[in-house]
């Protein structure tokens, strides 16, 4: 079984758009919010936009279940306040418990969370128990930049997030860091923003306590790490050179890294320096990078390709990568693989 | 001969440091700025801080020339006004200027810029100015992100930056696209700051038409290039899908990326996605990653030791990484280089 742990619905039905442009809308101009009873997404629209594109190329790439959450740019945690956030984020997390009612064999769910620039975390246990528990999902999405581009949050190991670890250690639920869309004019959302919130969220976990602290916390860092295998080994001195173990100690039983890397060379160079323990399959898709790649004939984001040809790789390792890792991280899955089977 | 395109004075004498607390103190309670002239700094303390250090590893690393600039953690762009800035670019300048004097075989300067937070760059082009025609510095230092870590400057790419861009081409000196000291305590300076900050010009530029209207802007992206050669799939499917050319082809005559990545697998990618042509030798020593590496026994940032192993690069192309390059793209090196041999 070949277990996609990142992908988004961001073939969204027409309506959900235009609801949250109203909704938008209002907020900037501080108008009435549009009614969350005048949203129209039927059960059809939903299935052909899933039939032609996420399950189509799950059929094409030959994976077999995505895990599945929201468009990541669209949670746009900096609009709006608290009673705003949460209501977009339920109407989307209902969404995509549709799209797992309706496809239960192939889309297992991952939660938004209604963050709020400057709201402290605990805001979102709500959210996340609703859709543990009674909508079945496996795992959340936690921005940890709210503020849409400027960094402006506590670090994630701060305790100002520790309410919401125990909220997901004890539901037992990983979280995947994942920033939304950028509004800061200096990055681009997919390009620039995405790989740096990774690339900071890591580092601020290597000289951290957090793993003490909550050492079942399981946390996966999008987009292959971001910047981080590449630099391996500007980190693992930086770690050293502050009496930290090693990076592959550190992240153990706490870190993954998903295989978003788009070419071959880089998910050779992230196999060739991260476990394979740490490393779960994914390909984003339909996402950052659409389309084919002229010289090689293939998607760019068709990252099983490139896992299958990794010469670091053995048998035993692209399991673990393809499903073992997954199973392992979103513990949930196993009753929800075995009730849908 | 082996040029080193980006070395830091991190070894300063203490003085300097005494300076730059007192006048930050200044800063922060508005009381009097501590006076230049009582910056006391021998050129026997300057010698023993550069023999003790970066000729040392020079020497045991046989590498001939470091392009030789302030320590890039210590510009402070976020503090204070437009004249303490100034103030500080001058005398870490023309601290600069005293190594390079004292020991013009090793060391060719590259000027910090007097920037500050919302001052536009216009008002760095009298030092970038000075720097190269009275002290013969052949290139500067250009911090996207003045705020020290909230990233609200405009983009590289603004016409905001144009002015100092046209002063750039006139001299002929290229800028390395270098942050300063994060105040931002969800970033790490060295770890992910300086990553980001990469990632983020790079992105900047390849959807821009900048090198259509600078043609000879010469810009180079350090620390390998960020997050970018781990991502060139990503960063070429971004850039196919807007209608821009392949990246070897917007990058060719303008954009360049070092070397100071530490460790083997990290150079082997770098040299097999980026063309040999845009690849500058650096180590950023003595800067972000000090110490030996348990498991190499050798210094983490000695990247002369991964280059000389990189499999993709054959000796043509290690000598254009080496030299070749560093001469182009630092044209006025020529004149300096043959004025001290």
């Amino acid at each position: 079984m070949i277990i996609d742990c990142h992908g988004h619905y961001t073939t969204e039905p027409k309506d959900l758009h235009r609801f949250r442009k109203d909704q938008t809308e209002a907020v900037k101009n501080k108008t009435r919010l549009p009614p969350r009873a005048g949203l129209k997404m039927s059960d059809d629209e939903i299935r052909a936009s899933i039939e032609g594109s996420q399950l189509k190329f799950q059929r094409e790439r030959g994976t077999d279940i995505t895990i599945f959450s929201p468009r990541a740019s669209g949670m746009g945690h900096h609009i709006g306040d608290f009673a705003v956030s949460l209501e977009w984020t339920q109407i989307c997390n209902d969404l995509i418990h549709r799209v797992c009612t309706l496809f239960p064999k192939n889309f297992i769910g991952v939660c938004q969370l209604p963050q709020t620039q400057g709201e402290a975390p605990t805001s979102s246990i709500r959210e996340l128990e609703r859709c543990v528990k009674e909508l079945g999902f496996v795992g959340c999405n936690l921005n940890p930049d709210p503020s849409g581009g400027y960094f402006n949050a506590p670090p994630l190991t701060d305790k100002w997030w520790y309410p919401f670890y125990e909220k997901m250690v004890e539901l037992d639920v990983p979280a995947m860091i994942h920033v939304s869309g950028c509004c800061n004019p200096a990055m681009h959302t997919t390009g620039s923003y995405y790989l740096n919130a990774d690339t900071m969220a890591f580092m601020q976990f290597i000289l951290s306590d957090l793993f003490k602290d909550f050492p079942k916390l399981k946390l996966i860092i999008p987009h292959g790490g971001g910047a981080v295998p590449f630099h391996w080994g500007r980190f693992r001195g930086i770690a050293l050179n502050n009496g930290r173990p090693e990076l592959d100690e550190i992240i153990k039983n706490n870190i993954f890294f998903d295989t978003c890397v788009y070419h071959q060379p880089g998910i050779n160079l992230l196999a060739e320096v991260v476990p394979a323990d740490n490393i779960l399959f994914a390909s984003e898709m339909v996402g950052a990078v659409k389309g084919v790649d002229p010289r090689s004939g293939q998607y760019f984001d068709d990252t099983k390709r490139y896992i299958d040809k990794t010469p670091a790789l053995d048998e035993a390792a692209r399991r673990k990568i393809f499903e073992g890792n997954a199973r392992k991280v979103f513990s949930r899955l196993k009753t929800k693989v075995a009730a849908t089977a």
